[in-house]
């Protein structure tokens, strides 16, 4: 395993008549005698003025026992500090996960390789616009507006390791190193760079494997240097090759399918033999972003949905009042709805099917909370659609029903495609991994229920997290990674989702809960009728 | 020869749909291609994410034909910037000579080799103590006073900067490389290291072979790099160092000697098969830094004295009224004071021999402008010694004379014990180096004459001037010095000049005008003669 950074206890040689060597001399020899670590190459130590200009004090304070706090700069070895005694035990690094919402940060123990503490914030870019789109349309052309988003990112960073410093009491500012993964457009915001790129054609960026480089250069106060996991394409970012180093898909003969939902969708499938990656609009639907009251999983958002004695029942995150829902109760919304007859294969709410006479003659639904609401975009009084009232007050729309089928329509076709390129179906799946916050709090089976995920053995379906952060983490804990990263990013085959004839099938065929082949999806099938029986016995 | 600044136009293919490749992985292909400048080991090229951040508006500016700037920051290049069009007929780079008194900067053209402008300034450090050990205890045991003392020698780099770009358009800022060689105090205040080592018991100091360090990191404003030349030991600095590149006294089969006087004395015999290296104490009265009316060869200092109708003449500086004396005013008047007769063998003052019987009976001295004066540290009002007013209101004392010639007895007991350690005579020298201004303004013959210069051929005697400069630039244009600089070092033998017996032997013979053995100074001797017929003809 090759660090990126090192703490070395030395016993200095004090100077005398006979060994009158400069400090700088005496530094290097006891470095490189202190063993094994360094490959002839990686010999070659740094010791810049500024770090020289502070070692005879520290050497005289502490009779010439000091600790070595070495980082490797991408190429050499630097010596970034030396501390009085024996320090060896405090040895932490940084690794981050930044996120277009959200930037997360562990204070990882290098001496254990546990993860000591962990702090995220939202995303200070978020002041620039809650997409990314937006951000960049700020920055173009304004050179100093990507100073502006540089810095704001950089204080991201910063507060970080504050509140780690504040939690632990262990001053990250000393960390040799901090590893971070994001996608390609937050890799060049962090950097600085025009990232206009990212979106527009010709899609030539600014650097998808950028150099390693000093905190300081970043606006990041640690004492050494910061590494950007490399990214593939300009919509397949080192949050993705994170994931890859996280998962392991790219090392097991099993073969996997990484999906990643968020403001894009990225999606990975392969093996030991092949890796196929491709990105497309999965859009925000997924996470609440485009529907009506959606919102982010945070406090006020209903996040689980269930059914009880034939009427919708709702948590709230944070156990307040409902302020809107988000991507997991939106899944387990529309699972409810359609399981209980409520909504059709396309998603089309059931009126007529569920409707009684009232006693006055006149007719009343009997889908509890369904309410009938003018359109957004309404030309006329009469533009009307249904909708149901999940929460007091909140309405789920027909039009938000049909946007969230589309998107979750987009994910799944892209898997589809990608999977009949090379003649697999979903049989042939070992895992299928659901990366990021969504997947973690998505309820499996609700997601089978309407179509997004497929109808597997639920043990293959794994939600592993922020594997952006554990790639990252991964990364900070051996260096040699990198070689792998880069070498899964040289394995890597892009797909072009374009709008060929195939996709469009698939995608219309898709464009159903669960599916518009129910055979597909056996096990939604059954719980169909399972809950369709105990309706009739019921009522 | 390996440069350390490179320039390279670059017509870089404008990003397509077949060809979008990033800006980073595009420039590095460009500069890779460019040619066999690179071997493999340095077509690793960095880009900081600050440059690379400016890039694509450059490019988009001038039509994608750019130029690129390239620094070796020691170990690889790094792209330092990117210019519009095609800006390769400029450019340059700067080498300096650090001096204690004087820092001399030259912007030397790298595509033809030439010096292009010349500047320099007083060294600022000036203002903490004329003479270096006043400054180093300055900073002694105050941090925050060596960070002073770096930031006062960055601020003349800073003048120098400015001085030359006035002088010739150029901005020196946009220089990759800035080569510096100075003796080991100056590279320690220079870097913001602790010097105290060089003065003191063990001797051991910060560095004697810095790293490559940028600009930026010493406050002096050029976009790319500097590079000191290494020392040898604490009292043989980089200065001498340097000198043996300009010289090329290692490479020769004859042997040459190299003597450099100024605060110190350093001095190296030796030719392609031996090198030997010494320092000592050459004083500061060779420059009249201990003379009571010494002055550094400025205005108003008397640089040149000769004889005129039985008369002392001198010249001065500017033309203007004489303030004081400098080194070569001294040499020559020591010469002429010892061939008149006003001064025997051992520097006294000739009174008995020199005076006549006045008209009243009473004598007067026979030499022009002798006076008689109370010492500066009297104890009493007898405690009187000569002098000789050498012009109006300034007298050079009979105490100035022997401090004068114990040091002078001094600097040359080093050459004589040195070439006696290795069996040599003054007859097997090739080449006599007299180093840096000192050497440039003496005058040949009256150095010969007070002993100072061996009596050999004149031709043989060298004065190259500021030969720490004359090496920084050929550092400047070829790197590979580098490690021809390091060989040197490697080669050199440091030879302690103790206070052994037949140390203090040689130097006691040599306290003499011209030297105890007169038979060792032909000339002098044959000059004297001549002289002294020449007065009798008059008289």
């Amino acid at each position: 395993m090759k660090e990126w950074s090192r703490k070395v206890y030395l016993k200095l040689p004090r100077p005398c008549e006979e060994d009158h060597r400069s400090m700088q001399k005496r530094l290097l020899a006891a470095l490189r005698d202190c063993g094994s670590f360094y490959t002839d190459k990686e010999a070659d130590i740094r010791i810049r003025p500024l770090v020289l200009s502070e070692c005879l004090a520290i050497c005289e304070q502490a009779d010439w026992q000091v600790t070595a706090s070495l980082g490797f700069d991408g190429r050499i070895w630097e010596l970034l500090a030396l501390e009085p005694g024996d320090t060896t035990a405090q040895h932490y690094g940084l690794c981050a996960d930044l996120g277009s919402t959200t930037i997360v940060m562990e204070l990882v123990d290098l001496n254990t390789g546990e993860t000591f503490a962990s702090e995220s914030v939202f995303n200070p870019q978020i002041a620039y616009g809650d997409d990314i789109l937006t951000r960049i349309f700020y920055t173009k052309d304004h050179p100093e507006r990507r100073r502006e988003l540089q810095e704001v990112t950089a204080r991201g960073f910063r507060m970080l390791i504050e509140k780690l410093l504040e939690k632990t009491g262990v001053d990250a500012r000393q960390c040799n190193i901090l590893t971070v993964a994001g996608n390609t457009t937050m890799m060049h915001f962090l950097l600085g760079l025009d990232a206009f790129g990212v979106f527009q054609s010709p899609y030539a960026v600014q650097t998808l494997e950028p150099e390693v480089c000093r905190g300081a250069e970043l606006g990041i106060p640690v004492q050494g240097f910061v590494y950007l996991c490399p990214a593939m394409e300009n919509y397949l970012g080192g949050d993705i090759i994170s994931g890859m180093l996280a998962t392991g898909i790219p090392d097991r003969e099993e073969i996997s399918v990484f999906l990643d939902v968020g403001t894009n969708g990225e999606l990975v499938v392969g093996n030991q033999e092949f890796l196929l990656a491709g990105a497309g609009a999965a859009g925000p639907a997924l996470e609440g972003g485009s529907v009506r009251t959606g919102m982010r999983a945070e406090n006020g958002a209903v996040d689980r949905v269930i059914t009880e004695h034939g009427r919708l029942k709702v948590h709230v995150i944070g156990e307040t009042e409902a302020k809107g829902i988000c991507g997991s109760g939106i899944v387990d919304l529309l699972a409810e709805l359609y399981l209980n007859g409520w909504i059709d294969l396309r998603g089309r709410f059931q009126v007529a099917e569920n409707q009684m006479e009232k006693e006055d003659g006149g007719k009343q639904f009997r889908i509890p909370g369904l309410r009938k609401c003018q359109k957004v975009d309404a030309a006329s009084e009469n533009d009307v659609e249904y909708a149901i009232e999940y929460a007091p007050g909140l309405c789920f729309y027909q039009s938000d029903i049909d946007e969230f089928i589309r998107t979750k329509a987009a994910a799944m076709t892209m898997v589809e495609y990608m999977m009949n390129l090379i003649g697999l179906t979903m049989e042939d799946v070992g895992r299928f991994y659901v990366a990021g916050a969504f997947g973690t709090h998505i309820d499996k089976e609700s997601a089978v229920t309407i179509g997004m995920y497929p109808d597997i053995d639920r043990d293959k379906i794994i939600s592993p997290g922020n594997t952006s952060l554990q790639g990252a983490r991964k990364l900070l804990l051996d260096r040699g990674l990198r070689e792998k990263a880069e070498e899964n990013i040289e394995r890597m085959q892009y797909v072009q989702f374009g709008a060929v004839e195939e996709f469009l099938e698939i995608m219309r065929a898709a464009q159903a809960i669960p599916h518009t082949d129910l055979q597909r999806f056996p096990t939604v099938e059954r719980r169909l009728l399972e809950r369709q029986k105990k309706i009739e016995k019921n009522s």
